[in-house]
């Protein structure tokens, strides 16, 4: 058996194989460690002990390279924090610093790749900007020493990306030779165009290695899988996907880290939504004496050189694919990091929220359970003169199968000294006003107590405005607010089945979901009286809100044109109280906020065929 | 005396002239009308028939030429509208039918140069780039066609501009050769970069044309004329400058329209702040024989010719420059032109807010007063325990004094059930729920009676979270969001001696103006329990906000160390509730909102040395 057999390419290793005979061997083997953490916006030196501990921790299990998510260092995105000079200059030192302190801690010889703030500083890589103007770069650290710096070439500029507001884009291509491997370098929308992975394969590399800060957004993880296939084909090398965990205002980053090989083999995945340390086991392109061309495209190109000599002969570990998550609960778990995040990263350690014992509130009570613990969640119900009796023992029966703290605080004697304040309020003016008058119990308690308020409201919700400014749309986090009404539905039914399958009670009470949605302003009031039934409205809003649909695409996909009118007319007359409502986690292809921008004052009204 | 005396350069009128003979001349003249007009975004219709009414007023004003601003037809910025299919369409048909119709109206002979949105046909404009995509693009309209479209070279990406996220640049510039003269065209940011006014030297161009979408902020009009200035020198011609007018969400448009020859000399100039036709007659370099190069550097160069006899030699009109205003009642009438439009353009004819007899909230509604008319502005007094007589009485004195509508709705009662209902709220939680319990009556008379709700916080307060969240801060607009406390001051004495000047009565009463700036929301209260001096605050502010100065940089300045963390942490902590803040008129060189874009969630902290 010739000994180049026994390595064969990384996708004959499926199905692991724990004893390889410990030839020297002409395909370099090399043991890749992904990083995917969670670190904070602007926390430049909790980030640095991140990495830190994550470097050890590579050191620990042999790995001979460690790779880390996009802008690491600083957190992502740190938006207009790039344009404040001080911090500018604290992420470069935070970088050289970390490089010192890993070979001072003994980790010097693992070459470390991990994205930073960087700046442009005058050198070859972008002619004619300004010295200083801020770069999202990828750093290799060796030695104690920053060896490499590659900025970003292709900046991300649409959808929740501003990053030409920020960035200089650069134009070199690096290949950093480590182990007898040269490793090209790409961050995140590099791989998304054209040019990065061909260059790769221009100057030979034996392995891609792409940093990222991708946000999460339902089926997305099987658009970058089918991605990153592409490329690495291109590259005729396998490729390194890593990415960035956690929650930042309305991003959620979901890991979900890939390796794949040319072929399209899945050689490692990680854990969606966890901090996971993903090592995989490669054998790669030796890299070649021919010597680099100068270009490859626009892109110039150049090589470091960190050690040549192979890493002797070793067993890989098993292949370690992370198992695959539903839609539904990919989407719980996204929202519970996003809000757990919020809640940690801004400095609280409880959530307030008004408890209706609808399915929203409901809902976003579980979620919070979930992210932060029942102990720390406290609900507030207020019930009113046209509340339900099921209302309050829903809201009951959640707290008793949760934990929850659940109060009382009734706000019908807080109704009347309105109404003698102000006499002859009705119709929407006295609707809003209880909603308004619970609110204000709500923000009165966490002023007191220190919780965070959760606003509780849906995508469809905020879509046609059907939310009370200042009344239910109050609170610094919205869990749900990129959520579709049918889908909040869905995703209580799935928590619910998911406690079923770990043989736990449903947390969710039968009622809550099953009941008619209500307001509960009025006797007798339910959604359906103003609005058209949720999963009409949903397609319609979906159509509208999220693909850019016409009235007139709309009208020749079948729905009636009356209802298409009303619903687009609702959605543009509400954007004033979407701007002011607070942030909640992007689960869509379009959320509302970063992603949709549309003016406030705008005449534009679609006009039907 | 030669004939070609009788028109020496532009320069040379100055003063006026109304009779000079009327000699064929071999120095072409041209009447130039620029329509500083003020457009309704999305409005396609409207801004069709104000384009048209404003071409039949140059012609009858004898005009040869007539320009308008950037984006004109479709109102700017549109934002996502233009990711919009259906409105990229609607506003090329707009376009279309506006030429048409202007020929139909006999009105096809004037050439009609104004902005609006394009898309890219798959011309050599714009290699590579999917065809449909939009432009920002100025559009030459003659006999009933469109006869010239060029896109904008250089997309505006910083501050609040994000037209990379929308356009995609064009690569040609054309001059349009009228009565003998070649016009070269660009937009508004084409001259805040290098480029398109040497192309228009290159192209012997006898005018340089540029429409703008050129926001409002402070000390902008001296930065605007200084560039005119200095592009015309590189042009080598006059160059004409036309802008928007009119408020679109946060951003004022101040028209100011510029006419400069290339010696410098101004040559026309319109009012701020007001729509009008600004005519300028014209000596212009002739159109020469010479073929038209290539390119001039990165851009292609084409001509079309409309007509090329010189028009027969007329009497000049007097030049027209306007008279500026002093830096203060320029910010009064920005922010009284963006109320009066968000009024307006949403669909409100009146504006409730409250009236605490403090100097914010009664600037703010001698704003409304102007900006509305006093009939339309309604105040609501909520005194409360703490209140003091002068905070009732001073209001009462400005309503008097203006004619507003002042109705007391006292909020003990109100206080008293929350107080039943929440025992035991003492601190933050019971200043902040008064805050909140004014603000329900608020909302609740504008849900009744239809008034768009003020925000009265300034831009100090807004930096340093002093302001209430979901109780002052409560609204639709906030007019002097952007102005700090030290500048309300001052708005107030410049309103005050204004009135003087006119012989009026000065509307603010004086002990607003005078008395220390209190809450009132315990006994007793200053906000310099809590704040520093405003002089001191708002220098802090200025440095560390508008300037991104660091904490260090603040030191070094003189400002005392303790004092500098404490404001910094104030500001970097209030970003939450600045996002759930209404929009208000941009005045400075940053604004919270469209401007100043920070994570909510950011573990940054300056470093003090």
């Amino acid at each position: 058996m010739a000994p180049s057999v026994a390595h064969a390419s990384a996708g004959d290793r499926r199905g692991g194989a724990a004893a390889w005979p410990l030839y020297a061997c002409p395909v370099p083997q090399l043991r890749l460690a992904l990083a995917q953490v969670n670190p904070v916006v602007g926390d430049l030196r909790g980030n640095a002990d991140l990495v830190a501990g994550f470097v050890q921790r590579a050191a620990d299990a042999g790995a001979h390279l460690v790779a880390f998510p996009e802008m690491v260092l600083t957190g992502y995105p740190i938006e207009d924090l790039a344009l404040r000079a001080s911090f500018v200059e604290a992420s470069g030192q935070a970088l050289t610093g970390l490089a010192r302190r890993l070979a001072a801690d003994g980790l010097g010889e693992l070459p470390v790749v991990l994205g930073c703030l960087d700046r442009v500083e005058g050198a070859r890589d972008s002619p004619g900007v300004p010295k200083g103007s801020p770069q999202d770069a990828v750093a290799v650290l060796h030695d104690g020493e920053v060896v490499v710096r590659q900025a970003k070439h292709h900046l991300w500029n649409y959808g929740v990306g501003d990053e030409i507001r920020y960035f200089v884009p650069g134009s070199t291509a690096n290949v950093v030779r480590i182990a007898g491997v040269d490793v090209a370098l790409a961050i995140c929308e590099d791989i998304w165009r054209d040019g990065p992975s061909a260059a790769a394969a221009t100057a030979g590399a034996g392995l891609l290695l792409v940093i990222n800060g991708s946000p999460y957004e339902r089926d997305k993880d099987d658009t970058r899988l089918d991605l990153c296939r592409r490329r690495a084909a291109e590259a005729g090398c396998p490729l390194a996907w890593v990415n960035l965990v956690g929650g930042q205002d309305e991003l959620v980053f979901d890991g979900d880290s890939i390796v794949v090989d040319d072929d399209g083999t899945l050689l490692g995945r990680g854990e969606p939504f966890v901090e996971q340390l993903l090592v995989v086991d490669l054998d790669l392109r030796a890299a070649g004496a021919a010597p680099l061309p100068e270009r490859a495209g626009e892109l110039l190109l150049a090589r470091t050189r960190i050690s040549d000599a192979p890493v002797p002969a070793y067993a890989p570990a098993p292949v370690d694919i992370a198992a695959r998550v539903d839609d539904r609960g990919e989407v719980w778990q996204a929202i519970v990091l996003g809000l757990s995040d919020y809640v940690r990263k801004n400095g609280f350690s409880s959530v307030l929220l008004g408890m209706s014992g609808g399915i929203d509130s409901t809902v976003v009570a579980q979620l919070a359970c979930d992210a932060v613990g029942a102990a720390n969640v406290h609900g507030v119900s207020n019930p009113s003169a046209w509340s339900t009796e099921h209302s309050r023992s829903d809201a009951a029966e959640h707290a008793r199968r949760t934990g929850l703290n659940l109060r009382t605080v009734p706000i019908a004697d807080l109704v009347d000294a309105y109404d003698k304040a102000l006499p002859g309020l009705e119709g929407l003016a006295a609707e809003n006003l209880q909603a308004r008058l619970r609110a204000v119990v709500w923000m009165a308690l966490s002023n007191a107590e220190g919780h965070l308020v959760l606003a509780c409201g849906n995508k469809s919700e905020l879509a046609v405005g059907y939310t009370t400014i200042y009344g239910d749309a109050v609170g610094g986090y919205g869990p749900i607010k990129d959520v579709p009404k049918t889908m909040v539905w869905e995703l209580a039914r799935w928590r619910n089945d998911a406690a079923a399958g770990r043989g736990e009670l449903p947390p969710i009470p039968e009622n809550t979901i099953a009941k008619p949605p209500s307001a509960e302003l009025r006797p007798d009031q339910l959604d359906t009286d103003s609005l058209p039934d949720y999963a009409l409205l949903d397609d319609i809003l979906d159509d509208y809100v999220e693909r850019d649909a016409s009235s007139k695409d709309l009208v020749e996909e079948g729905f009636e044109r009356d209802l298409v009118e009303h619903v687009i007319r609702l959605v543009d007359r509400a954007e004033w109280k979407r701007r002011q409502y607070p942030p909640g986690p992007k689960i869509s292809t379009r959320n509302f906020g970063r992603d949709r921008r549309v003016p406030i004052t705008s005449a534009w009204r679609e006009h039907l065929p």
